[in-house]
Order: C-alpha cells, then sequence, then structure tokens
C-alpha cells in the first residue's frame, strides 16, 4: 500500500548513488526537519492527547534517525553541510489551506503523511541499490519506520477530520503530490 | 556546582505543589520546547559536528522527557493545556547578542546553560518534596539528566567560543538571570 499516484523517475537512484554523500547529508537534514516538524504539530495541537503522544513518539524516532545518519557521515569524515532547503516539501506544504482550524490540520497531517510515503519510495529504492549490505539494511530499517509513519498521519487525520472528507482531500493532495514530484530535477536528494 | 548566582524563592516550591497538575503541564512544555531550541541550534550550525551531534542526542533526551511527563498527565485524565509561553526564557534570551555569529552562538549556548540549571535546581526540589515517591524518583532522574545538560551546554560554549571571554559572559549572564528569576511571580510553573 502506498500513497503515491506515481513512482519515482527509475533514474534517480543512479544519481543519488553516485554522490551519496551529499544524499545522505540531505537525507540527515530531512529527518531532522520531520522532527520539527512533528514538535510543530504538538505545539498547536497541544490539547488533543492522541496526536500529542503519537507525534513525541514519532519525532523522537526521527531524531534516532537523524542520530544514525550523523553517524554514518561521522564515519565518511564529513560534517553536515548548511541545509539547502527543501523545495519538494516546500510546494506540498503551499497547499495546506489556511481555510477554518480542521482543515488546515487535516491538510498538514495529510502533507506529512504524502512526504513520508515519498521518503519512504525512496529510502526503500536506496536500500535496495546500496552496493554496502551494512547500510542498505540501515536504510530498508528506515523505510520501514517511513510507512509507520506514513500510516500513522492518515490515521490522525482521520481522527482530526472533525467532519471533513479525508479521502477526497487525500486524493487532491495525492495528485498534486505526484505533480510536484514529478517536476523535481533529479538531484542526490531524497526529495 | 550550579551555574545559579541566586537559588529559587523556597516558597515556591508549596505553590508547585498546590497546583501540581499544572506544574506537570508547564514542565511537559518546557522539555519540548527545549528539544525544539536544541534542534534550531543544529540547524543554525549544522557546520560544527560535534555540536549537533551532542544536541542530536540531547534533543532525544528532552523528548523522552516530554513523553513521560505526557503520561504521567495521561494518568491523570489531563491534556495538555496550550502552551502559557516562557516569559523568564524569553527575557534571558533576549540579552543574547546579535553582534557577530561567535558571540551570538556563545550566548544561546550560556543562555541554554542557565535555563538548564533553573531548571534542574526547581526538579530537584520538587523530587525532595512530592509526596508520591514514585513521581519522586521520576523527578530526581530528569534533575540528574538537566545536570548533565547544563554542564554541556557550557562546555559547548567553550569549545566554540571563537577566542571570546566565555567565564566573564556566563558570570554576566548568570547575574542576569538570578534577576530574571528574582522577579517572577510563585506560580505552578517550572519557571
Amino acid at each position: 500500500m502506498t500513497l503515491l499516484r506515481a513512482p519515482t523517475d527509475p533514474r534517480w537512484v543512479a544519481v543519488a548513488l553516485e554522490d551519496l554523500d551529499r544524499t545522505l547529508a540531505d537525507h540527515a537534514h530531512c529527518e531532522k526537519k520531520a522532527a520539527a516538524s512533528a514538535l510543530k504539530l504538538v505545539a498547536d495541537h497541544a490539547d488533543r492527547p492522541d496526536l500529542v503522544r503519537a507525534l513525541a513518539r514519532l519525532a523522537r524516532e526521527e531524531l534516532e534517525h537523524f542520530q544514525a545518519v550523523l553517524a554514518e557521515l561521522a564515519r565518511r569524515g564529513l560534517a553536515l553541510p548548511p541545509d539547502e532547503g527543501d523545495p519538494y516539501a516546500q510546494a506540498l506544504l503551499r497547499r495546506v489551506r489556511s481555510g477554518g482550524p480542521a482543515e488546515r490540520l487535516v491538510d498538514r497531517l495529510l502533507a506529512a503523511a504524502l512526504i513520508e510515503a515519498r521518503s519512504r519510495e525512496r529510502l526503500a529504492l536506496l536500500a535496495g541499490a546500496l552496493p554496502d549490505p551494512r547500510l542498505g539494511e540501515l536504510y530498508a530499517r528506515f523505510a520501514r519506520a517511513e510507512a509507520g509513519h506514513e500510516r500513522l498521519f492518515v490515521d490522525l487525520a482521520g481522527r482530526h477530520a472533525g467532519g471533513l472528507d479525508v479521502a477526497a482531500r487525500l486524493a487532491e493532495l495525492a495528485e498534486e503530490e505526484a505533480r510536484i514530484a514529478a517536476a523535481l530535477p533529479l538531484l542526490p536528494r531524497i526529495h
């Protein structure tokens, strides 16, 4: 099961492997930003205990991944470069409606689900193509975790829908996501 | 060893215990904000591997504490109330100089050290006064962790001083912190 409407261009994997240092660094930033975004959702919706508990756990998992990727960078003698920003995630988050609070929350959760879905797809592609089996296993583990996060965000959107049609909105956003992903240049980045 | 120039008003403990639900909720928000602030420092100084590694670990510890306090709130049937903001931390962070990048980084690290020091002091006061031994042990554990964070932030300031006199600046900020803390109303909050 995936939320994605279109697969990543198959040529991306070779590009990502060709400058693996840069791909790993981008991935580290992704994990850090995923943790920070989850904490922002917690801060904005502190009064929803199930959301707060689930996203606190998710943020901690993202930080564990961040630490694991940092360790991998250190093993390669690399420092984390400055974050180059994430035009993919920014484009998707611009689709978040600012109408009512329920609309806004549902859209943020569904956008997060789609970002996790795309990350899972690409981490799994990397896991299958990495020549180093140790690193491949690490990336397979990351991909499994992102699949759990993808489901979690969709579940949370359903539980906090406030009467909105979540499935219809997810379909719309998934179409947008596929268009945004298809327009991305092929770069050694996760997105 | 503590960085604090003045102890908390001894009457604070009774106030904190009298509305323990509110104190716990404020503490949960403190832990969440400590994690978020550490991630902000990481994002702003990605190119300093020791700082990044240490603060990623610290952020994860703060999230573990956040989860533990959330579990305690759930046990009491409470949701997290909205964050009321932290005038204490805001007042101290206004002292961070925006001059050069080294000044700014050292000041942010030293302000963080002082906030950890005040948190540690108050969590230890709570630990010693809580009638429930289970909760007392939990708070003693939190206080020990904050003591470690206090030292870590001072160490990081020393390592990233860029020629600045860290001890002199710490002395100045510690005086400011003591004045700010002394002016706080006695409330069921950590700060």
